[in-house]
């Protein structure tokens, strides 16, 4: 029953997730070639002319594509966004030695985790109550006024929920990790102080993170901070102060490309509303399926959910591997099943595991 | 005179550099669906069964290559070397507060300014004097008792020297940079503290380094050590607490394939050094081409040369581009012309070369 062409397979996959095909279909004709170079784009050095078109058509793509005003500057970083957990800090909270963070799943709560190492950390709000299945309004949030930064994750890989607006901290700045949610939807990028995102979910395959940052927030790190860690030498560099993970970048530059001919990430935005919706409508409708997040957090990148019981669980899980679709196991902290539906998901795959959900219903209710 | 197949070109890059075709045939071979999975490698979770298994067989590889004991662990990290600089003093300084740094060219000068803001530096020899054309001899290091590691870097890309010995440091263990010669010959692992490479000249594609660690020298980093730049932690997480740079990582297993082809590191060390000597030779039977570096320190990896004047040099470049060689100008810090001859440079690569070098002196001079 494997329904893509040549073999492949709808991979449901929380990240490292799926890519564009044809994305993946240009980088294997250019591998040993790079349109007339004699080289493949692993082996141009960083400096060369060729290399450094790729790049800069890959910073003003995005640029372009998520309306970065000038204030704002785009570094490449190594280190995923884990890396992140510690550079954020390291740059920021000195202003004040105090930061907020808002906790509402695994990757803002090890955020939080590591940032107490550089500074004293006012938790804003924690979802831990009730396994962070729910996201707090506005009014619940413990803002401090002397905080050098407010963070936050706009949405929960683990837990399938997402924030639905973005918080009002007045002259605090917001720092927010866009992991997996960038690019998925337009973003008021002028409101934020920083944006990052570790790659591997909607951007390219892991090994790097974007950052996006307020310049007049850079130029103030601990002084033990590692110099790669530096927004301000990543920023004065251009993010080259040594050799970038220069294939990730390019297979980004790919990936933009392809994101234009969907409309960019307004396109992007209804087609993943259609996606989750023809997941979410099985749930909604079914006697067996139910979601695992509150309806009003639930999020349109990972859908939770389990059925009635652990063993029809299980099954299902088997079942859907026989049936072509990968990696629809949930995580450990919450159970049951997780489809990730990033921005290269087809719709078709949404629709495919929608059919598969109601088939599986029938055959077991 | 472009000489490679299907239109590939030599090229002398210092770094990204070359990599073995089989090995950009095989990713392409493999991009949309590896090996029958229905996916590219870079879409796949780096927890599945599927990339375990190229990550577990890649790291075996490694080890029995280059025959790592089991006293030594290796760590797949990213941020390339230049991290490295800030991880060596961070998670090794502390054991006495000092350290002492062999600066022999560009890459230790710059660690070395990295590891003083961690701790006291004992300078113990700069080969500044003459423009790092030299390695010293063991007697004249400046050795403290007192030091928590001594630190070079076997290979100066710049310039164009390799050490031809191993530094004896008694009870102060070695912490080594091999970014640019690492796997060009075989190395006694058991002689070293610490071992690190970036990847991006002998390994794969830029955007991961491999450290190979004594794991007795772990687990003393400074409180503020960003978590991933722990070494403890990545030992503990076998590289695995975040999202590892995958794709990078299955670059590097084919490449470990292809080197068994070649006959090792022992077939690369004789490899390596029939392909220097061809250029060498050149230069010393001319009259118009000169070595940058002392000849016995001249490096196997990046032979540095001039000619008898700044026009000729460049009229050089100019026509070797033509003749369809690529990145053969030399470092600004040095003039002149540099060929990086790394480990996928084919010993046809070099010929060509040289024989390019002795038709441009015979039409010259």
């Amino acid at each position: 029953m494997k329904t893509m062409p040549s073999e492949r397979i709808y991979n449901f996959s929380a990240g490292p997730s799926m890519l564009p095909l044809p994305v993946l279909e240009q980088a294997a004709a250019e591998m040993t070639n790079y349109r007339g170079s004699g080289m493949s784009v692993m082996e141009m050095s960083h400096r060369s002319k060729v290399y450094l078109s790729i790049f800069e058509e890959t910073k003003a793509d995005l640029k372009r594509i998520m309306k970065i005003p000038d204030t704002h500057e785009i570094i490449f970083m190594q280190g995923g966004a884990t890396l992140q957990f510690s550079a954020v800090p390291m740059n920021l909270i000195g202003k004040t030695g105090k930061a907020d963070y808002a906790v509402t799943g695994n990757f803002s709560s090890l955020a939080m985790k590591e940032a107490q190492k550089y500074g004293q950390i006012n938790i804003a709000f924690t979802s831990e109550d009730r396994n962070h299945t729910y996201i707090p309004a506005q009014d619940e949030l413990d803002l401090s006024a002397d905080a050098s930064y407010f963070y936050y994750c706009t949405n929960n890989t683990i837990y399938g929920t997402e924030w639905k607006y973005i918080p009002e901290t007045g002259d605090v700045p917001l720092v927010c990790d866009m992991s997996s949610d960038i690019m998925s939807v337009p973003v008021d990028v002028s409101k934020y102080g920083l944006i990052y995102a570790g790659v591997q979910k909607n951007m390219a395959p892991a090994g790097m993170a974007v950052v996006i940052i307020d310049k007049t927030l850079a130029g103030h790190e601990h002084p033990l901070t590692p110099k790669l860690l530096s927004y301000q030498l990543m920023i004065d560099a251009d993010s080259m102060h040594n050799t970038p993970p220069c294939y990730t970048l390019y297979i980004l530059g790919l990936v933009l490309k392809w994101l234009d001919t969907q409309g960019g990430v307004e396109g992007m935005a209804r087609i993943k509303a259609n996606k989750a919706k023809i997941i979410y409508d099985v749930l909604d409708d079914s006697k067996m399926f139910v979601g695992c997040a509150d309806k009003a957090a639930r999020s349109d990148m990972n859908v939770t959910f389990r059925t009635i019981s652990k063993e029809l669980d299980d099954k299902f899980v088997k079942e859907s591997i026989m049936a072509g679709f990968e990696n629809l196991k949930g995580h450990r902290k919450v159970g049951g099943m997780r489809a990730s539906i990033y921005n290269a998901m087809p719709t078709e795959g949404a629709e495919s595991l929608a059919a598969f959900m109601r088939e599986f219903e029938m055959n077991n209710l």
